[in-house]
């Protein structure tokens, strides 16, 4: 007898999530057990919904496309659900004859997903999490997918930056990378330099205190000596109090907003030193850009989505599909899969270690750069470059 | 006898500008009469510095990066040359041996191009402007090198913004486009659609005046329809007094700085209307972007480099070389080549006229975009799309 699988997307998207999506599609095309993969039509609600839409009944040159189709092309959202929600769905599962439960998301969805396995543990229902978030803070796995493809993007972008602020040079420039309480795609940005004096000049993480003073201090000393200064920060830096650098611009009921952490920056950089600056927040730019999407970043995703129905057919549940890097003899990159435990990985928060970090906190450790290279899936594009040049006579 | 050429570029960069410089140097090696080009390092004051690069010392294939070397490679600057300054200009370029003077750049650039020509009248000294600005700015011209690339950035970006925004529809998010006064790249965003309901669902030019609660009843009644709405805008939107609708941040003795137009509606809307919103500022990242440079426009920033040069030698100055495009049977791209009296350029500002915006001034017209789409050379990506399938049941 043949099953139906049920793949749930949740919170924010990636440039490779629907590659996991294809990477599902592909393993049940090869598997007799399988009849139907559903997409849930817009998150975990349409659980509830009961939106489910056959996804295998589409061509496969189409379906293709989900390789290089930003976001999530079945939708996604952050819907809270209830206690009463988790119990009515095992019987929606059993109605549309699904076996096989795959939620794909980052730290919040991982808790759903154990809540939907505990809910479905009397059940042949089988539930296992695909890892994602660009701000790659789930815990146990040596990254996430869409990590390699936003680290890509801040990298690939700040080396053209750099190439514009290296030829004006006029003006200090802020740029802000997404990753409110991880720094791991600010940390990225340092890929770009191909010598030590290319950008980004400074990189500020949220995982350590912003001081101000030292900031400016910095920004002086460069300016002095460059003219143009790119600065990489997180959209997510707090003081010595743990408080965001950023005045609440106001407050709902619901939330406090705050301002643009790259715009207070560049502001402060123009107020106290009188240099010229400005910002750039790609923001959402970032986690959608399929023209930075890494190689690597898509087959790895691929693959969380293969394995992930692979480990469900086998038996497995309340697991989530985790990376492994393997100590190599010739130190080149190589992972293998293991199905973690969701407990493990529910609601943890990981964040840059020390050892990644230098000492004044304002840029990232080669050890860094060694673990995070092979992730951005080959090296960018050649520049010329006469700086050499530049102050010739 | 041979003689020898000198490119100087000026203000802002573009993904092409290094495509111009590779267009005068292929021109030159093409051409027994001319020795050696020279590259102004550091823009126009490098001219006085008499700091000039030998470009030809350095092998073809270190050379051809500079088609995909964004910003400039031999720098820019925003000097203000004195007359002072011109006067000495003719001397410096007859110790050097230079007879083709070409200017790289804007509306600024070409001034100085105009009054360069002028001191160098006297001379057997040939001044030539090859045009180039994100902004498009520039008079005559049909469209000038850069903006293609900068069309075909905010375009692609724009694209998969909206595929983000649409995949998780719980929030307006408000792009901004560069282009302080002229609103071509803003409105080069609607090349994204390729559906009439996809992004961007609203776009703000900096030609009209932006009317507050016109912009607040539009974005409620698509929020209410699509829950994720896209909004492009420029980042110089003034209001009806003609002033920027971003308060002053502060004033420094020689500027006024505003904050950012994006992140100013992004909080009107959440303050207003009680929606979710959030801002993107790509900034610089999308006007030294190689990843969405344009085919064409790379293709013709090189035409144009080269074309400037076989002006000079043909014994043309005072001009800038222009596009103008052809009327065709089939309605295909096609354009020419012709030199522009560089006085009728000189600090003219062209702008969006009104047959290509829309009467509530809030999109663009099919004849802007009919206008725009060859310039972006080919089209985006495919994205597979479920959305009709969004709200099923």
């Amino acid at each position: 007898m043949a099953f139906n699988v049920l793949v749930i997307h949740g919170g924010g998207p990636t440039a490779v999530m629907n590659a996991s999506l294809y990477g599902v599609l592909e393993e049940a095309k090869r598997n007799k057990e399988i009849d139907k993969v559903y997409g849930a039509m817009g998150g975990s609600q349409a659980i509830l919904r009961e939106r489910f839409l056959d996804l295998l009944q589409f061509p496969e040159e189409k379906l293709k496309l989900l390789l290089q189709t930003p976001a999530t092309a079945i939708g996604s959202s952050r819907y809270a659900l209830t206690e009463e929600d988790y119990r009515t769905m095992p019987a929606i599962f059993k109605k549309y004859n699904i076996r096989y439960v795959l939620l794909n998301g980052g730290n919040g969805t991982m808790d759903t997903c154990g809540r939907i396995y505990q809910a479905c543990k009397e059940e042949d229902i089988r539930v296992v999490g695909i890892p994602k978030t660009i701000d790659n803070d789930i815990a146990i796995t040596d990254h996430t997918p869409g990590y390699g493809s936003a680290a890509r993007y801040i990298a690939a972008t700040t080396a053209e930056v750099g190439e514009d602020v290296k030829s004006l040079p006029i003006h200090v420039c802020i740029i802000e990378a997404m990753g409110r309480n991880a720094g791991w795609i600010t940390a990225a940005s340092a890929l770009a330099r191909k010598q030590p004096q290319d950008a980004p000049h400074l990189i500020y993480l949220p995982e350590y205190p912003f001081h101000e003073e030292e900031f400016l201090e910095d920004v002086k000393r460069l300016h002095e000596e460059k003219g143009g200064v790119v600065v990489v920060v997180s959209e997510g830096l707090k003081n010595e109090k743990g408080e965001p650098i950023v005045p609440p611009v106001f407050q709902t009921g619901r939330a406090t907003y705050y301002g643009d952490v790259s715009s207070h920056l560049a502001n402060l950089v123009i107020k106290r030193l009188g240099i010229k600056a400005r910002s750039e927040k790609p923001g959402i730019c970032g986690r959608a850009s399929i023209a930075w999407q890494s190689p690597v970043d898509q087959d790895e995703a691929r693959m969380a989505g293969r394995e992930a129905l692979k480990a469900a057919v086998r038996g497995e549940s309340g697991v989530m599909i985790g990376f492994i890097r393997d100590e190599t003899p010739d130190d080149s990159y190589q992972i293998h899969v293991e199905s973690i435990p969701i407990e493990r990985v529910m609601m943890y928060e990981r964040v840059m270690p020390d050892v990644y970090v230098n000492e004044r906190r304002n840029d990232v450790t080669e050890e860094f750069v060694k673990w995070c290279r092979p992730l951005i899936g080959g090296k960018l594009r050649d520049f010329i470059d006469f700086s050499d040049y530049y102050y010739m006579q």
